[in-house]
C-alpha cells in the first residue's frame, strides 16, 4: 500500500517534468564507489522511464590523477586547475572517455537504459578554445606572472543537434568533458562548466550537480546549516560575501550561470546519499540546495 | 527515503509495460462512490504519465436502473441480461454516455489526463448485431421458450483506428458499452465483453477488470481463498467444475477469451481497495487474480 | 445531363472551400424532425466528401425541457436563459451528450461520414467559467435584483487541438455545448455561442446557423423581406435600431462576433428547407442571410 | 433545388471513388474540338476536387498527320500502325509533347487543376522496346513478308513513382504516349495501350477511354445496340466472334487487359457528348460501355 | 593515383555546394552539337551524384528558326527579339518542349539522372504577361514607333513548388522557356531571363550560363582578355561604359539581376569546351567569368 | 582538364554506391602513421560527400601493447589472441575508446565529416559472450590443454539501430571493437571480426579491410602475385590449401563470412598506399584484392 501511495505522491512531479530535459552532473562519490554509481545509474534510468529526458555529464579528476601516478607522471594543479601538457591530455582522454564514460554507459544499459557515450569531440559537440594564461600574483613580491595551463579550454559553443537526436530517439547521452578547438586539438574542460553550458544549450529544465557535500551550507563547517532553496540573487549575494568558497564556488557559479541562461532550476545535492537524485526530484523538501530564478 | 525506494521497486514494471496498452474496465464500487472514482481516475493518469497507454471501458448497470425508476419505468432482467426496449435503450444511452462517461472523462482531466469520451457509435467503433433470442427452459414443463431481449447486441467487430489515434496523441479513450448495427440502430452491450473485445482488438498487454470482490475465490464464501495467479487452462477447468459462478462467470469467460485473443494477462481485482489498480500493476504479489496463458 | 451540369456549376464552390473548415450549428427543426436530421446529416457528409471539413455543434433546448418534464422537474428560464441547478445540469448532460449527440453521430456515420461525438468536457475542449449573476430590474419598484442562474457558463477558451486532429484524420467532430470549469464542474453553455467561438478558435471559413426561420428579415413578420447578404457594419446598425429581436438577436450577435474573430462569412439559414445547407453553399443566391466583413 | 438533389445523388459515387485513381484516355473529338477539350478538362478538374485522382493519357493521331503533311512528309500506315522513321518520330514528339500535351495541361490549369505534362521519356516513365517487324501475308501469293514499322514500340515496364508522387501532391499528370528504350531511343507508342498499362501500373480504379462512338455496339452500324455493361468474359467472347472490329478492337483488348491486370472497371464512352466523363462516373446508367470482371 | 588526388582536390567544392541548387542554362553549342549535349548532360548528372541539386533551363533559338524555315515560315526579329504570332508560338512550343526538352531529358536519363521535363505552363510554373510593345526610333525621321512583338512575355512570378518537390525527390528538372498568362495564353520567354528568375525563385547557389564564347572579355575581339572574376558593381560599370555588348549584354544583365536577387554567384562559361561545367565548379581558377556580390 | 575527366570516370562508381553503406576497417599503418590516418580520414569524408555511407571500425593492437608496457604490464598472446585479464581489459578500453577512437573521430571531423565515436557498449551495440577456453595441444606429449583467454569475447548479435540512425542523419559512426555481455562485462573483440559482423548486420555493400600488405598474395613472399579479384569459392579453396596464412587468415575468413552474410564485396587493401581507399573504390582495376560471391 505504501508503494502505491508514494507513486501517487510522485505523480505531480512526473507530470511537471514530462518530456523535460534533466541534466545530471555525476561527480564525487558517485564516480568512485561502485555501488553509488550503480544506484545513480538506476535512478537515471527511472527518470527516463517515467517520461523525463536525462542527459549525463561526468567528471573524473581523482581517477585521472591515479592513472597519471600509475604511469609515473605527477599531476600538477594551479589554483585547482590541472596543468595539462600533451601527455597529460592523452591520459585525461583515456581515463574520461575510455574508462569512466564506458563504465557509466555500461551501468545505465545494465539497468535498462539505452546510453550512448559522447565526448565534446564527437561531431564537434563542444567547440572550445584554449584558456588565456592564468595570472598569478606573487604574495611576496606582488609581481603578476602569467602561467600557461596548457591544453585547458573554455567552451565557445555547444551543438545541441546530436543530443536532441539521441533523446528524441530514447537514448540517454553520457558526455565526457573534453572539448575540441577549430584545429582539432583536444582541450581539457571543467565538468561542472560543461554540465551548465550543455544544460543551457539543450534547454534543460533542471541542472542537478551530484557532489560529496549536502549542498550549499550557510556555515560550511556545519552540515545543519544546509540552504534548501535560494534564488540566484540571494545566492549571488552569498558569493559576494565570501561564504561560498573552495570547490563549491565554481559549482555555485555554474548554477547561477545556468539559471541566467534559462534553465529553470539548478540543484546541488549529495551524491553519497542513496537515491539522492530521486529524493531531490520527487519530494517537496528535496535533499540538497535548489536554486531558482 | 521510502518514497524513492518504492519508485525504484516500481521501475521493472514501468519498463516492462512502457508504451503498452492497458485496458481497464471500471465497474462496481468504482462507478458509484465518488471518492473511489476519483482515486481510480488518478491512478489511470499515473499509468499514462509513467509511459503506459491506459484505455478505459466503463459499465453502469445500477445507475441505469436508478434512472429508469426515476422515469417510472421498471427495469427487467432475464438471466442477468437487461431486457431493452426502445425507451430503455434511450435511457441506457443517456446514462452511460451522457452521465457516467462524462463524469469519468471529467475526473481524468481533473487529474491531468487528456481523456476523450467515446461510445461504440463514434465512427462505428463497436459494430454489433442483435443477439439471438434467449432460450429459456420452463423448469416445470421442460418446454423451451424463446425470449427476445430487445436491443441487446453482441460485438461483430472493433475498429481500433480511432483508439490508436487517440493513444498515439497522448489522449486516454473512455468507452461506453454501446454498439451500433449496420442499420444505425443502437444496441446495449455487456461492458465486460466490450472491455475484453476492445483489449484484443487494440492489442492490449493487460485487461484489468475492477469489481467489488477480491478476485476469483476457490470458495466464493471465503475471501481468504483468493487465487493469486492462474493459467487459462486451470481456470477453464474451474469454470467447468462450476466453482466460478454468478456475476464472476461472465467476467471470467471474458478474461479467458481475451487471453486466447492475444492479451498477455487479465486481472480481476477489487476496485473498492484504494489504488488497487496500482497495487496490481506495481507489486509482485498483486492484489487480485491474475490470469495468464 | 442535368446532374452533370449542376456538378459543374458547383465546381467553383468546391474549389473555393477545398480543405476549409465549415462550422455548422444544428438547431431547431433539424434537431426534432427525424427526416430533417437525416437530410442535414447527409448534406454534412457530402461537404466532407467534396473536400471541406465540416464541424458540427448542436443545441437541444426543447428536448431538454421534455426530458425534465418527464422526470417531474419543471424547466425555469430567466430572460431566455435556463436556470440550471445540479439536477438540471445532470439532465442537460444526459440529453445533449447521451441522446442528441449520439443520434447525430449515428446519422452521419450511417451516411458514410466518420463522426466522433465530443463535449466541452473532453480533454477540457471548452474551458468555461460560471456566468455572473443575472441582474433583473423590478419594473414596478425599479429595484435591481441579482439572480443566480446556477451552472450556466461562458466560454473562457477553446482548445482546437482535438478538433484539428480529428478533421486532419478525416473525422467529423460533433460537439455538445457543455463546458467545464477549472474545478471540473460542468457548465451549461449556449449552443450558438459555442458554435461561434469554436468557429473562431479553429479558423473556420464559414459559420452556418440552421434555424426555423428563413434568415434575418427586415420585417420579422414578413418572410418576403429576407436580407440575402449584409455586412457586419450594416448588421450592427440593424441591431442597434432594434429591428433584430427575440431569438434572432443572440444568433445575430454570435455571427457578428465570429466575423470579427476572423471567420470569413456567417450564415443564418432555414433548416426546415431540405438541403438548405447545400443550397446556401453551392448556389450564388443562397437561401438565407449571409453576413460578411 | 435541383442543384442540390443532384449533388446528393452523386454522393455515393464521390464516396466510392474517394482517393481512387481514375485513368482517363483523352482521344478523338476531345482532342480536336477546342470546346470539347475545354469541357473535358473542366470535368477532369472536378473529379480532382471531389476527391478522386485523375491521371490523363492523350493520343493525337490526326494532329500528327496534319503536321506531317504541312512539313511535306506523307504519313504511312500498315494495318493501322504508323510507320515511324526518325524524321516522323521527331514530328510525333513535337506534336504530342510540344503541342497537344501543353494544350491539355493549359486547359486543366485554366480550370483550376495543377496539371504537369509528362512523356514516357521523363525519368524513363515508359520503358519500351522496338516492336517485332509486322508480318503481312500477301493475299494473292499467300507469302508472308516482314515489314519493319520503324520506331514503333511496345511497353516493357511502367514506373509508377513519378505519377504517384504527383497525385500525392495534388497534381494531375498528363502523359504523352512516347516511350524510351534502354539506349535512349524514342519510340512511338499506342495511346490506348499506354492508358491501359499505366492504369494497371498505378493501381487505377477505373480506365475511361474517350472515343467518337457511343461505346461497344452489338451491331456497329446501329447506335441503339449499345452495350451498357459487360463482363470481360462475355466481351472476350464477342471479340472472338468477330463482332468487335476496326478501331474498337484495340481499345477493347486494352480494356480487357486492364481488367485482367487489376483495374476494377474499364469504360469506353463518347467524348463528343458534353460531360460524358461525369455522366459515366456519376450516374447509375452511365453513358457508354462499362466493362468489369 | 591521379584519379584519386583529383577527387580529393574536388572535395572542398563538393562539401561547399552539398545540397545547394545549381541552375544551369544550356545554350549555344551545347544545344546543337550531339556530343556536346551528351557531355553536358553527363556532367549535370555528376553534379547530382556528388550531392548538388542541378536544375536546367534550355534555349533553342536556332532550332526554332530551322523548324520555321522547314514549315515555310520566315523568322522575324526586332532588335534581337523574335516576333511571335500564333503560328510561330505553336512552332516555338513544339520545338522547345517537344524536341529540345525531350532530348535533354533523354540524355540526362541515359547517363543515370532522373530528369523530368517542364515548361512554364506546367502547373503555371512561369506566370507571365505580354511585353509592352517595343518602341523603335526611326533613325531618319526621329519618329518613335510602337511595334507589337506578339506573344512575347515577361515573367511575373515563378512558383518554386514543383521544382522543389522534384529536387527533394532526387529528380532533375529541365525547363523550357515558355510562359503562361492569366488567360492561359502561351508566351515566348527569353531563356536567359528564365534561368535567372528561376535561379532567384528557388534560391539557387549558382547560376551558370553556357555560351559559345569564353566568358566576358575586356576586349570582345581578343579571347585573351577574359575576365576571370568580377563583382556586380564592377560589372555594372563595364556595362555602363559600353564594353559589354551584343548577345553578351542580356546574359550579363541577367547575371547581375540574379546576384541582386540573392544568388551567390553567376558564371558565364564556354559550353564548347568539354566538361566546362565541371571545370568551372571544381577548379579554383575556373574556365569562364564568375560574377559575385 | 584532367581533374574533370577523372571526376567523370568516377561517376559510375558514385552512382553505383549511392546511399550504400561502406564498412571500412582501419588497421595497420593507417592507425600508426599520423599522415596516413589523416589521409584515410579525408578519403572517408569524401565517400560521405559523394553520397555513400561510410561506417568505420578500428583496431589498435600495437598501441595497446605500447600502453601496457608503459604501465609495466607485459602483453601476453596465445596463438595471436591477447590474454585479457581485468587490468588488461581496462587498458584495452582506455586505449581503443579513449585514445584511438577519439583521434579518428577528430580527424574525420577536421576534414568536414560528422563523426560519432561508439563502442560495443553503447546501447549494447555489440552483444558478446566470453569465448570458450582455447584448446592447445602440447606438441611433445600430444596432450590437449584448455587455456582461458580471459575477457575475450565473440559476438552474439549486432544492433543496427543506432548505426542506422546515425548514417540516416549524416553522421559517420566510428566503432571500437569492445563488446558487452549480458552481465555488463566488457569483452575484448577482434576488430576484423567486428567489421565483418557489423557490415553484415547493417547490410553494407562493401567491407574494406585496410592492412599493411598489398592484399592476398598467391605467394606471400612475392608482392607481384597479388590476386586482384577472387570468388569466395576460389578463396575458400586457397584457404583449404593452406596458401593463406598468418595474420591474413583471420581477415580472409572474415571476408568470406561477410560475403556469405550478404555483403556484396569484401576488399583487402594496403592502407600504406596513399588514397588506397579511393583507388579501390573508384578505379576499375583497384589496388588490392576484391572478393565477391
Amino acid at each position: 500500500m505504501k508503494t502505491v501511495n508514494i507513486l501517487v505522491e510522485a505523480l505531480p512531479y512526473i507530470k511537471k517534468f514530462h518530456r523535460k530535459k534533466i541534466m545530471i552532473k555525476y561527480g564525487g562519490h558517485a564516480m568512485i564507489d561502485e555501488a553509488a554509481m550503480d544506484s545513480t545509474a538506476r535512478d537515471t534510468v527511472l527518470l527516463k522511464y517515467v517520461g523525463m529526458e536525462p542527459v549525463v555529464v561526468h567528471g573524473g579528476g581523482p581517477e585521472i590523477s591515479r592513472a597519471m601516478n600509475k604511469m609515473g607522471k605527477e599531476p600538477k594543479f594551479i589554483e585547482g586547475l590541472r596543468v595539462t601538457d600533451e601527455e597529460t591530455m592523452e591520459i585525461v582522454k583515456m581515463v574520461l572517455v575510455g574508462k569512466i564514460n564506458t563504465s557509466i554507459v555500461s551501468k545505465i544499459c545494465y539497468h535498462g537504459g539505452r546510453a550512448i557515450g559522447l565526448s565534446g569531440k564527437d561531431s564537434n559537440l563542444l567547440l572550445a578554445r584554449k584558456r588565456a594564461p592564468h595570472v598569478v600574483r606573487d604574495d611576496e613580491t606582488g609581481e603578476r606572472r602569467e602561467i600557461d595551463l596548457g591544453l585547458v579550454g573554455e567552451i565557445e559553443s555547444v551543438d545541441p543537434g546530436i543530443i536532441n537526436m539521441l533523446t528524441d530517439n530514447n537514448y540517454i547521452p553520457v558526455i565526457s568533458p573534453i572539448g575540441v578547438d577549430r584545429d582539432a586539438n583536444t582541450l581539457n574542460l571543467n565538468a561542472d562548466t560543461v554540465a551548465g553550458e550543455v544544460a543551457a544549450g539543450i534547454g534543460a529544465e533542471k541542472l542537478i550537480v551530484l557532489t560529496d557535500v549536502p549542498g550549499i551550507l550557510e556555515d560550511p563547517s556545519d552540515p545543519d546549516t544546509l540552504i534548501r532553496r535560494i534564488s540566484v540573487d540571494e545566492l549571488s549575494d552569498l558569493v559576494k560575501s565570501g561564504i561560498v568558497e573552495g570547490g563549491m564556488l565554481p559549482k555555485t557559479l555554474t548554477c547561477i550561470q545556468a539559471i541566467n541562461d534559462g534553465v529553470s532550476s539548478a540543484h546541488i545535492i549529495d551524491g553519497r546519499v542513496e537515491h539522492s537524485l530521486l529524493l531531490e526530484i520527487f519530494t517537496k523538501k528535496g535533499i540538497g540546495t535548489m536554486i531558482t530564478e
